[in-house]
């Protein structure tokens, strides 16, 4: 098949192959910073150019394979060895092992955590937005409304009666803050946020369309059809919690729906009403949590894994992608599959599997 | 680790240890009610407190762990035994296997489905919510929409043209009514929701965000890339349905995409096109139906369960969370696993394989 | 149990027996067209019917059940052959191996690729939406915004500073375009769609709802919480992607997320931060692709199937439905069970594991 020949984009979108980052459409860098800064701020020890070659000043970062002599670049996971080969990058994060496969023309900032020093470096040249306070002309807001002055709210933005908003909060294009949510300081409320019958801490964020505070999935069985149970809790996102793109969040039943601080959810999740949730944890993308679960610290639950209701998870627990829990998880084990079980037993028994049935069917 | 110490809330968050459900920034409480008339209303049966305690007038609803001596908690699942005999509740609605086990001061309400009794008494306290007629002035109403004067309307709502509302019927912020869609009586219509190419009944509920009505996934392969084949029919909701938030109905290709009376739908959830559910039907938040399956009544599809396109699913038949439904189901009959098989075949075959791979593996 | 008696709906909802597609309400139908221009359009050929009936002017499509003699009708799936005796289509399209069976009064349209042909004759009668050039006045333009006078604005649309929108492309009712986005010629960008940090191709479709270009899951573990890593990088949707209402498409962290020519993705799916796509690949709804992973050309990735990151899928590679995708997938290769496994593998363990289980068991 030839498939859609000769495009033409009217835009003329760059090449995959040397793409830079932080496009100035999009983005605005600081800098430029130098070396002695760059490793003060990211921890790490400075490791000259083996060539002598000796530049101080840097303007930006960029991948491996992209980056310049001016750039700084990091690696962190072994696949991707043969591009430090190549790289051009003026500096490169590394971990102490692979240290010597830096090329010469690079000066290395050694850590034991590569990514961590990443994350500070990036954030250097690329700080977190800042609310640029005003409310835009067409936003409707309640006058009722108790919204801090330093405040930013995007266009077509709503919101309702006795809604507090704590100092340097943004609320987004589109976004609809209903009755009463209080949201603290530094906060950022994405654009097509539905959030109701919430209280949120400070500095969290919501990313577009997420759904947080909607009834819950509540309904008792009777002789005339399903009887709707009224919904009266809330949802508590405490401080530092993240909730991704899409993601719904139900408010609790009787009790509250509560995240824990530092709690960090990804895309298209879905929590349900009552369920509670330590600090720190981690929710994967399409991974859902039924009603009334506990999770305690940490938990890390990965990407399509599903928790039945009821149920506890202890501190430090890991759910692996697509795990089907339908038990309590104890603290500190890893669990997969469906029903979930240890690690290695569901290794050892997809490998048990394979062999008995390739004795028994003799394919090939 | 010792992550995010000395978080500072300014809206004093509540602690989660005796959290009070029906916060009135959010929410607003009816009554009191006395004795009598909650049995009555319940259909359930007055055991009185032991020690003689005798509350006549009761004002509010509460979990056991929170309630007082003037508000009415229940049990329905055994896990929460231990926080009934700690309870302060005036009342416990309780079935009779757990009547002994009411705390002397209480009293309690005695009936075969407390968790029905119980969504009884929580809708008197706090019944549905009521249109509030009127539009807000921010609304874009085209006008030759026909809409009852009892309608409430949101900031930001769109009502294209020809679109037919029925009386009582609430349509949140931002919501979006494509041209032609007709609404019944009562229904409400969350933020953001996106409606079009639908007919829905009375007593429709769409929770913030769904997209009901685009078009499904409908493509031929040429050698000139994907053809899009025209999707030409609609959605229709019978009288009763709920849709979650963020979930997402297909319009029919060349029939129509069938939601049965009474039937509710979890958050995140995907119907494909022409899919056509009976009535009563429950799909719980992540599932997915394929294109032209059809349901009978009464059919239950737990969490992140998904079925395969052009089959059939017969009444009261139950898909377990996870599963994979590659063929057609019998009438009551419970499935689970990927490819789904009958409950008792699943366990059993996780069960052998446990015990076979243990023994080979004999690892501790 | 006798649910929900004597339901009254207002609107009158048609029966689901003879449903009729193109519902007046909702879409517009073009024709009639006469059968040697049917034929030509779809590549098909004209087999009379048998019983010398010789309509030979048609108005519209419909499905076997409901089609008239003045309708074309198609069958593509054995399921439907009993549908096929009884039909009353004018003409019916159809592989060469079912002719045989279409009723003697009507006409077949004969293809090997009946669905293909369906397409293009369907596309006929109810050709694509065009853009109604305009404005809507309640929609927020920035003046910075280099927009074609070609373009259809919906209500409450936003449009930042700096974006770029091609001729014929339309603008959906609350879609909020970000700053500096670029969108190619005749896109069409649903409503409530969130759209930043992207460069757009042309005749992009976005359904209802999605959100593209919000920051992807990147953050490091440090003794103080997470720290957020920067995304500085974009999401390019190449000519002729389609992606599905509530899909969520992260932009990179340091490169670019990039869906190759003529992709779909389909509703609820989620693409994580630097994944790029090849052309013409296909993702059904609620799957996932985590960070980093690579797609080659004309891959298949069926419903809920998950991919962990830094992956790589060989060209014309089939994911099944719910696969759990751990490791790289050579090119050709079709997988499915969570581990991934060849689809030949996992049917094999299937049928062994429920042989030995029912021997070991004996139940009944």
């Amino acid at each position: 098949m030839t498939l859609l020949q000769n495009p033409v984009n009217k835009f003329n979108i760059v090449s995959t192959k040397d793409e830079h980052p932080g496009d100035k459409r999009f983005f605005q860098c600081s800098g430029p910073f130098d070396l002695e800064h760059l490793s003060t701020v990211s921890d790490t020890k400075i490791v000259a150019a083996r060539s002598g070659k000796s530049i101080t000043s840097f303007t930006g970062i960029a991948p491996l394979q992209a980056a310049t002599e001016c750039e700084i670049s990091f690696l962190d996971n072994k696949r991707y060895l043969p591009l430090l080969a190549e790289t051009k990058a003026g500096i490169v994060i590394i971990s102490p092992a692979f240290v010597e496969k830096v090329p010469d023309d690079s000066i290395a900032l050694v850590t034991s955590r590569p990514y961590l020093a990443w994350a500070k470096i990036a954030s250097l040249f690329y700080p977190k937005q800042k609310a640029q306070s005003g409310i835009h002309p067409t936003a409707f807001i309640d006058p009722t409304a108790d919204i801090d002055s330093s405040v930013e709210v995007g266009p077509f933005a709503v919101i309702m009666p006795h809604v507090k908003i704590g100092k340097g909060s943004i609320i987004g294009a589109h976004a609809v803050i209903e009755q009463g949510v209080e949201i603290g300081d530094y906060c950022c409320i994405g654009s097509h946020v539905s959030l109701s019958h919430a209280l949120l801490g400070n500095r969290v964020v919501l990313y577009p369309g997420c759904r947080i505070g909607q009834d819950g999935f509540g309904f008792a069985i009777s002789e005339s059809g399903f009887i709707t149970v009224p919904q009266v809790g809330r949802v508590i996102l405490k401080n530092d919690v993240e909730v991704g793109a899409n993601s719904t969040i139900d408010r609790g039943s009787i009790r509250d729906t509560i995240i824990g601080e530092g709690s960090r959810l990804d895309n298209l999740v879905q929590i349900g009403h009552n369920v509670q949730m330590g600090r720190c944890c981690i929710v994967v993308s399409q991974a859902g949590i039924s009603g009334s679960t506990q999770l305690g610290d940490f938990v890390t639950i990965a990407a399509q894994a599903g928790l039945i209701g009821h149920i506890h998870i202890g501190d430090h627990a890991r759910i692996g992608a697509q795990c089907g829990v339908m038990s309590d998880v104890e603290s500190k084990s890893d669990v997969i599959g469906s029903p979930a079980m240890p690690f290695r037993e569901f290794f050892r028994n997809v490998a048990v599997l394979r062999k008995i049935a390739k004795k028994s069917y003799k394919i090939r």
